[in-house]
């Protein structure tokens, strides 16, 4: 049950829903609406006459299951990643290393990415591998070395979190905490980072539907961290030449059933360096709020993923020309008049000449 | 195997390879190599002796199995449709209703996608439906439609043709023969249409792999006919929520290993109405050399597909969008001094204000 | 809309429903119910009325989209191959070569598999290959070798047929007509063989649905012939290890929705030798009415598909377990005290002694 | 690289091959080699030199990554959960409801699922959701009921852990510990398993491809605890009408690479009632060591997974006539003479009468 409650209302309104949804025994969370006002998700059916209060705006019985992650309750939402926002309709970059190899190697990395137009570093510290006996990532060590670029570039970082125990020693290190696509549903991981004071990035798992992956989002969002950035990462298919298929028919689509910004990672989703490009400006014609990237100084000497990988000039490029598809859009959107398009058609040819 | 042979070789070279492989019985199909000379496709192997020809620039034992269609013989071809050119550089529009309903409709239609931008106009005679109770299409009496339509609007026009028998009647009405989804490894139908004369649209099998698809491909080609474009669809997938799944992975794929242009139908390749538009720039994006829109004037009442079909002012839409992605992907892509780029992002803003 | 006409009715009554659904634009089909009486499937809706005849039985609005092929229209169906019952309770193997190589060999392995427990020959004569440069099959003169094959070893023989035309010549041989994964929705060749005098087999296309398939049958029921027999040859998975992955739900999924026989093809559905023997006693425990085998006496020097090809005495261990399977549930299934049921089990452990 | 360590070797020569791996920083982990001698995989190369020990009568370089559980170290491994033998050669069936409800409601299932033939009794105490408003399980308590489940009806008992926190707990209570197939993945978790006292029973993640199940177990007997069974319980397909697919083809090609036991989950496999009693006996005849089935007296009523749960008296029937489907196909593969085989078929019919 959604309700609606007016910015105006009385405190005591939000109160007397919230704990009637405790005497009824349901979990209730209360999110911002995004125009001043708040909504409460009750996982449950209260009686109507409880909901008779100054300020309920609203009662919504029949909602989607993942009430708090729909847009039936908000517009689109635009989460702080330190000071750098997803959302809000300029494309955020996110780049780095498969695997954080060495402070220094790192800072090197932060530094061309950051030159090359990325505004969030990335890099792994707790590496899930397929094979136990392969490089786990430094651990504590790599986030502390983390750390250390971030005070060195002055970009907010992001970097997995692969359980509950590890949660809290991430956030101390991290700016936002990213979920892998093993572990979209990993429940008791979801419920610690929906306590944690940190953005969640949440991929989507390899062979997850668009309402199981949203289903995900919510249980953090239950658990009462409002911050989730969704992240499609390519799914499983048939053809052998892909690793992965980037799927970029759920941006659209989430954009129509979530308020939640998604993002694109066409390193994971292709899992070959040529094709990282071309799939990145698809992701974002496709609507995505940014990309996720992953980027080595020497990719064929990285320590995971190289295939994958690709360097600072390659991100220089898919910045300029990913900037370059999103504001070609936004603007022939907004050209109404048969005139102006001409006139766009020529400017943007004469940039050409 | 692939023998190359030089523009200005004796016309007795390439008829002495046609009748070595003959001689071996071996099919040998020579196609253009786009920079004047020929290339011969032997289907197994020549003794290396025979091949000692004046004008022979090279031998290839070791190549893709669909060697015809390989990037590894020319670069980029341009089929002409009509007087329109697909893979030149322009993306290039075909639409129209998913089932011609009557001359009329399809006129008024077809006036309207060309208003909206369409240089080619798209409409099924005989249609393939999973029901054998569901309307099968007009037949012949759909292309006589057709043609009406083209005389009225001036737009070459592209059709389905579902069995062997049907190559020659399709062929005397349309511009381009469409091979189905559901008719990629139709190899009978492969085969005749490798003798027509008109170019050959050829649908992505919704579980094909890039290979088995080029292999279609090589089946035309390899019967004589060099005029394949190839048209991405969607994929069969794991989320009920689709219908298909666009798989534009594909695209930049079938760049790196073939000379045959690409296009995509979002359409098809959603299902869905509402993701048309970002799926079609998206397409573009990643590099498309076209796209295959199902329109109508009123979706709701199409005849079939109406779910997926959008209206001409939805096309002028994607149309207009569609340009400025793929002007600005060029324009940034021969943008190569830091200055310029930022002149690039300033005046492309500035089309925004 | 589906009419059931009592055994006993007026053979005016069937008529009449017959013209009336003419009258009205209306496909119509009649066939046997299993018990005496017909069942005529109209494709549309008749007013209650004209339906107000002697004999008729009921009358159903809503009904399956698979109308003539739905279990609501009458119980399991036998379909007879030659002097071969498929669907009576029995298991049936059939097996022999992919390809017909020549018309000793294919005597030579066709008396080897009746010898191992097969009672239909299998063998291609026209053959759909991924590369145009691959062996297309002997053609007419492998029907001649087929036929040649059958008088020999008097058993009945099935064979693919690859497009509308052929439909004829491969029936004025064969007992059965094979249409392949590929074609299950080449709905030319399906109306073709509506209307010919032999039974089909129709196997599932690699990425159908159950629906889909079920379509795919109706189109050759809806054109006149009822004699058709599904076969499960394995569906495209994520996992390159298998080159197709042999999918048993649909057995038990299938036997709850149409009265068609269904068998299982493990050589196509696992692509794999060493599984085949296996996957062939878990679809019959699956409930298949019969399984489809390819066998060559040397596989590794097979022409097409060894890898996937098992030896004669393979084939007859499949079919000794086999049986051993089918008997062994049957008699179970007939168990119904507890007594019984532990002297069958002393029994069949007995007989392991 | 794998050492193999004869019976009767010294002990010294174990110890110098695991403080050497540990002198190169690499793991190493022992496990026996089922014929009285010991196996230690390490992971990574040692110097040939360091091997030459007394008692080393083997060592591979080249070996499959999932070295510990591959077939190439030992022959097929039995596991014992309390006192009932997996791998042995009888199937095992592990039957329960989806979640525990009550106590006694639990011990009245546990006693049905005892008559009706299951050796190990299953219940869920911490449920895995897709929503986190749906039922969790009850947690500690659901764990203290499947305890005195035990003590009332002497099965042993298998409940799935979600997080690797609670593995000590519910290793407290617990014969065998579920690793459910969205955490088939969750490599924190395995680790920890690798270092419980009780077996495992590792489901298959829903698209995870056989190299990555093993790969999986890999990690649980990397980290010391050799005691897994797999479980395939379905993948994801692509035809809405079955909630999984369960993919028999592992089976044979599990026992074909691996030495541990696996069982398979016809429930969760197809999500439909009507489907488990068909797939049960599949899996069997397919080679499973057992079956995982959810069972309730009450299926409709059941707080989950209702529409796949089947009653006590289905399961009866699926015991006998599954132990009917394994002693036949037992029977039928030793019996080598076409005598011995005719006498089977007809002493099979003979209890049909």
């Amino acid at each position: 049950m959604i309700v609606a409650i007016a910015a105006d209302s009385p405190a005591s309104t939000s109160a007397a829903v919230l704990s009637a949804a405790t005497a009824h025994g349901l979990a209730a969370q209360t999110v911002p609406d995004g125009r001043g006002g708040t909504v409460i998700g009750v996982g449950g059916s209260l009686p109507p006459d409880i909901l008779d209060l100054p300020g309920v705006n609203g009662v919504r019985a029949i909602h989607k299951p993942y009430m708090l992650a729909s847009l039936e309750i908000r517009p689109a939402s635009t989460v702080m990643v330190g000071d750098v926002p997803i959302g809000n309709g300029t494309p955020v970059i996110m780049a780095g290393p498969c695997s954080i190899e060495s402070r220094e190697s790192l800072i090197e990395t932060a530094h061309a990415v950051k030159a090359a137009g990325a505004s969030i570093l990335r890099g792994g510290a707790f590496k899930p591998r397929t094979s136990p006996y392969s490089f786990q990532g430094l651990g504590e060590d790599g986030l502390k070395h983390l750390a250390a670029a971030r005070a060195a570039i002055g970009l907010p970082v992001v970097t997995e979190v692969m359980e509950p125990d590890q949660v809290e020693l991430v956030a101390s290190y991290a700016d936002m905490l990213q979920v892998g696509s093993r572990n979209m549903a990993n429940f008791p991981l979801l419920k610690k980072l929906g306590r944690a004071a940190k953005p969640v990035l949440l991929k989507r798992g390899f062979s997850a539907t668009v309402e199981e992956w949203l289903m995900s989002a919510e249980y953090i969002l239950a658990s009462g961290n409002p911050n989730v950035v969704l992240c499609e990462r390519g799914i499983r298919g048939f053809d052998a030449m892909f690793r992965f298929n980037l799927d970029l028919n759920v941006v659209p689509a989430v954009k129509e059933l979530s308020h939640l910004p998604i993002i694109v990672d066409p390193s994971h989703g292709t899992g070959k360096r040529s094709l990282v490009g071309r799939m990145a400006l698809a992701g974002l014609a496709a609507g995505a709020d940014g990309l996720m990237i992953e980027v080595h100084p020497d990719p064929d000497r990285a320590m995971c993923d190289g295939a994958q990988t690709i360097t600072p000039a390659d991100l220089a490029r898919i910045h300029r020309t990913g900037l370059a598809v999103h504001v070609a859009i936004a603007a022939a959107d907004s050209a109404e008049e048969p005139a102006e398009i001409s006139l766009l058609a020529n400017d943007l040819v004469a940039l050409t000449a």
